[in-house]
């Protein structure tokens, strides 16, 4: 199959069942439920799910069992959006070109439609077929998300960050901060993946080696772009960081030594798939395709 | 046993399992995770954890197996109070006689300790020794959770909250509101319960019904203590319903058909408690003393 088919086919199964994880309002205030749509549906890349859907795959499991864990990863990214965006954390008016969740829906309806995507994620697996059939391994997917999402992991980046916002960080720092705040969930994704087909130990390793790596690409690519990159095609305003006086790869290591480097993750990245054989071709060149990406 | 004995052994074994859920900070910059236990610890009177461990024990449980149920939805619980005080929401700078949260530690770092909490909870379910023998009831468990405590849950009652809050609401609409705000954790607390003790459908029937009536009973006594309590005793400062122009339940009855109508609650939840033979005196105590609370 066609690689970039075969992207596309995962973003569209996706967005599918992201329309349809949202219940319907019950008592006739719909507000926060349309803010957690409105937030969900204007979703970029799908990076999360996509890496879920494909590591199930190559581990020989079900893409029906892999999505609700895939769906609940991609709340729990939504929800941080949200609240990252709000005033007290980087008051963002715009995300991905449209309006942020509490400039159209209010403070207080944004704030809550975060706790309600963060909540509902967590029922979205528990409530699955998946969790019905092997529900030993949907607590190992609650577990996981759990952790990789709390306070020693995406949450703990955002103190970092927050810590670090009008102090020059070196670069252990910004690799912590990158580590926890945009690789946690990177990395969960593909270990639902795995978790979703029962994987050995052998995959689930590799899988996570993977993710460490292009996680780690992914947020030097992400400063590089937002000094070199198009505000239209990124829909959000550049040089945002230099702004702030934040350090980042590029601040450190300059465009040229931060490309090398992501390349350099990219590579050690599409080493870790060799134990996937002739499976490995699709996360090989997602990989690739995420260290060139111009938004 | 005593009965306000076993009132103060539950809360302090609650309280001993909960100086532990929130994990040790791994990155240095502990901040959320100071917040997040100080919140946690001045929490006031336990009824809902209070409430899992006794519907377990009279439904032949084992205390062991509830505990992490009953930490997880005192954890949510604190992360809805931590979330309600911000700025943004209620805006109350006390809570329980103490600095709200985003006082104490700013209101990012609320934020983020709300969200910890949220996200910590489901681990802390998902990560016990129960979970791990009965990974089907521990399922069961994080739906419940999910459900209750989501859109169509607690955060639904807030939202009916914010969008009455400067209108008259008439008792309908009041009614609706508390029975997610308030009620959804009190029935997900006795339910939570009755599924770590395997109970029948009889049981956790019996268990819905009390806790509905007890949840409804205990807003209408908040709403009565708001004009008639005691600011000290309460923690937190009184009028502030009349300040705010809210519809409540003595706005609509007054005092005394307000006190009535929490009585004749409290009568209906005791009754509910039959198919619990000899076992039922704590709760029925329980709904009384709530009753007839003074803060």
């Amino acid at each position: 199959m066609n690689k970039s088919y075969m992207l596309k086919e995962y973003t569209d199964t996706i967005n599918a069942y992201l329309e349809n994880v949202i219940p319907v309002c019950d008592f006739g205030e719909d507000i926060v439920h349309e803010a957690m749509k409105y937030s969900l549906s204007i979703g970029g890349k799908r990076i999360r799910p996509v890496l879920t859907l494909e590591f199930c795959r190559v581990c020989g499991g079900s893409i029906e069992d892999a999505l609700p864990l895939a769906a609940a990863l991609e709340m729990i990214h939504t929800y941080s959006l949200i609240h990252d965006d709000l005033p007290c954390m980087d008051n963002d008016d715009m995300r991905r070109g449209m309006p942020s969740c509490h400039i159209k829906y209010g403070y207080e309806y944004a704030l809550l439609a975060g706790d309600g995507l963060l909540t509902g994620a967590f029922g979205i697996i528990a409530d699955s077929d998946f969790a019905k059939k092997n529900p030993s391994a949907a607590v190992k997917a609650v577990s996981l998300l759990s952790s990789l999402a709390g306070a020693n992991g995406m949450i703990g980046g955002q103190v970092i960050d927050l810590k670090n916002e009008n102090r020059k960080a070196g670069i252990e720092t910004l690799s912590k901060m990158d580590e926890l705040k945009t690789g946690a969930l990177i990395k969960c994704a593909a270990m639902l993946g795995c978790i979703s087909a029962d994987a050995d130990e052998e995959k689930l390793s590799a899988a996570v080696t993977y993710a460490e790596k292009i996680g780690q690409a992914f947020q030097i690519v992400d400063d590089i772009l937002d000094v070199t990159g198009d505000e239209k095609s990124l829909g959000k305003p550049i040089g945002s960081d230099k702004e702030s006086g934040k350090s980042t790869y590029v601040t450190l290591l300059g465009v040229e030594k931060a490309q090398e480097y992501a390349d350099r993750l990219t590579d050690e990245a599409a080493k870790a798939l060799e134990v996937f054989g002739a499976e490995k071709e699709f996360l090989k060149e997602l990989a690739y395709k995420l260290a060139k990406r111009e938004n």
